[in-house]
């Protein structure tokens, strides 16, 4: 700890997991000291991912405890380092899964720093540039370099920011690199969670005709009217299944769970896409489900800090919103294992500036 | 059978498999007679694919005896029908994988056949328009609509030009589709046989970095030496596996035997693509393999007829010559055993001008 952080005193309150159990509760420390090129950020609000329960729990075997979660973080810049440019106070801005990277590398050059050679500091649970461990967004407010910090437009709710820092990039930069966003084209979305909610809604922007794949019917009618898809199928029906025979130009598989591949590849049209964004154990299937059709079967993690700007204007531009439900921090406990029981339309919020006091 | 070809009567002399032995011998059959966009071709030279294993042998569960095979034929044009504006008598010419499609699917009118709405019709044991089976290039001559026939250049040797209408655009094909032909781009090569050892000349043709992936240090010398490589790698030593980490931006696996994704999967650079054209029986990895590196793997199977033309005029102009051992007709069922034990470097061409006589 530095002496400035030692100076300051833990002013910083969030809620920690403390050990593999995973439950949350309330945990003071301190934030370093804003740097030249640093925001001090008062968190408004920070969304609930499934990484909250890979790390809280210790499923990746990786977690350092007392742990405080949260990458979907949305708030209000409060002070500004000497060097920054693009922020003032009183600014709404957003930080995402990482903080920092080595910022020299091809991938930080072109804006692709989660893809960074040396690897991207993740905004929890990593090693902080002074020698603390970085701790998310389930606190009262976070200081971050500006390169990873990001602007959300005055207009767009802070509540519903936070979700696209996550959930939203990560289905927003494959569908724009596998060029999901050419009107007329069909697009596949399966699994109807926080992520898969957010890739309709994209595809409908986008001009795409969109079919939800779904394991059971109960999604199907808020799929049609709520998020406005094309299409709905349960994908345990194999006549609907085979009616969708070689009709998608795109699927984005946000499931992570295992599932067949095969089955998704044949609804494919030649040369279309399967792109992963969840994470099964496995993936497996028939050489001649890529090669028949010159198919092909990507994956992606978050974006970079270049298409993460462009998403949350396209997201403001077009009036695009996540489905939340926003809960207090006291709640926390129970909306992670609500996530887990997949029990939540479509993404908890938790409104950190009104229920996480002193 | 028509009764043209009644009238012409069996003056096509083949060698036919009769049974799953898959052992070939003399066979007299008909050829339809030549309709007005068809060429009818003196076929000089045969390529002997891995497919004649396949066929043969009945190993799709799908041969219909006797089976005339060979689809890496070259010859020269000995008749042309009324309408036919691309090729006169005496061209040199070849023909690939498949003799018909629908012609009127999005794939056909884009010259990418191959991958017909209806299905191409293959080159042998398929039903032709005339109501026979197809049969192939272990022939004396063969009658094909010119659409499915290609220019071979005078100075380009027939008996060279026959690997390349399969083997060649197996590998031309996702290569160029996947920009793999990007001069100083890295391109690895699993595999060396008739596949494998065009996709590296093809990728030092591009000005590529190419190194071959192989099981054993047999072929290293040649790889290096014969072919160009730059670099070789045993993909059992774990040592020089990792080495090559992160290093290259694509892979063409041409291995039809099960093996590891994964671990090439890792050689890859963020972005990278892996191409299949083997067809071992799953493929199987880590979607971790994927998704950190917003990787893909890929399938392709032979090409079209635009990019088949645009290959043979490659190899012509660069001087890519398939590196072949050349075998008469009563030599093939010996090649064919050959083959299946990967005795051969890298692809035998039967010498059908000279050996298949009455």
């Amino acid at each position: 700890m530095s002496s400035e952080n030692a100076n300051k005193g833990e002013d910083c309150l969030g809620w920690a997991a403390r050990d593999e159990s995973g439950v949350l509760s309330p945990y003071k420390f301190a934030r370093r000291a804003v740097g030249s090129d640093d925001v001090s950020i008062k968190i408004t609000h920070c969304g609930v991912c499934y990484a909250e329960v890979v790390w809280t729990k210790n499923k990746h075997g990786d977690a350092t405890y007392p742990l405080v979660p949260g990458h979907e973080i949305a708030g209000i810049v409060q002070e500004v380092g000497s060097n920054v440019r693009g922020f003032k106070v009183g600014d709404h801005v957003g930080v995402g899964t990482y903080i920092n990277s080595c910022r020299n590398c091809d991938y930080c050059n072109d804006g692709l720093e989660v893809y960074c050679e040396k690897g991207v500091v993740y905004t929890y649970n990593r090693l902080d540039v002074d020698g603390t461990m970085t701790k998310g967004g389930f606190s009262t407010y976070i200081v971050v370099c500006e390169r990873y910090c990001f602007r959300i437009a005055e207009s767009y709710p802070l509540a519903s920011a936070a979700p696209l820092l996550c959930a939203g990039i990560t289905v927003y930069s494959p569908m724009i690199r596998h060029k999901m966003n050419q009107p007329g084209k069909s697009l596949g979305v399966i699994g109807l969670g926080g992520l898969g909610h957010l890739a309709v809604k994209f595809g409908k922007a986008f001009g795409l005709n969109v079919t939800v794949f779904s394991t059971s019917t109960s999604k199907k009618e808020e799929s049609l009217t709520l998020l406005g898809a094309d299409n709905f199928v349960v994908s345990s029906d194999q006549e609907q299944m085979k009616a969708m025979a070689k009709s998608l130009d795109f699927i984005i598989d946000t499931v992570s769970a295992d599932h067949s591949f095969d089955m998704y590849m044949l609804l494919l049209k030649t040369a279309g896409v399967f792109v992963m964004v969840g994470a099964p154990n496995e993936v497996k299937l028939s050489p001649m489900s890529l090669i028949l059709g010159m198919k092909s079967i990507s994956g992606s993690v978050a974006g970079g800090t270049k298409e993460m700007q462009e998403m949350l204007d396209f997201c403001a531009a077009q009036k695009i919103y996540p489905n939340i439900e926003i809960v207090p921090i006291q709640y926390v406990n129970e909306a992670i294992e609500r996530l887990i029981k997949k029990d939540v339309k479509y993404r908890f919020v938790v409104d950190i500036e009104n229920s996480l006091k002193y």
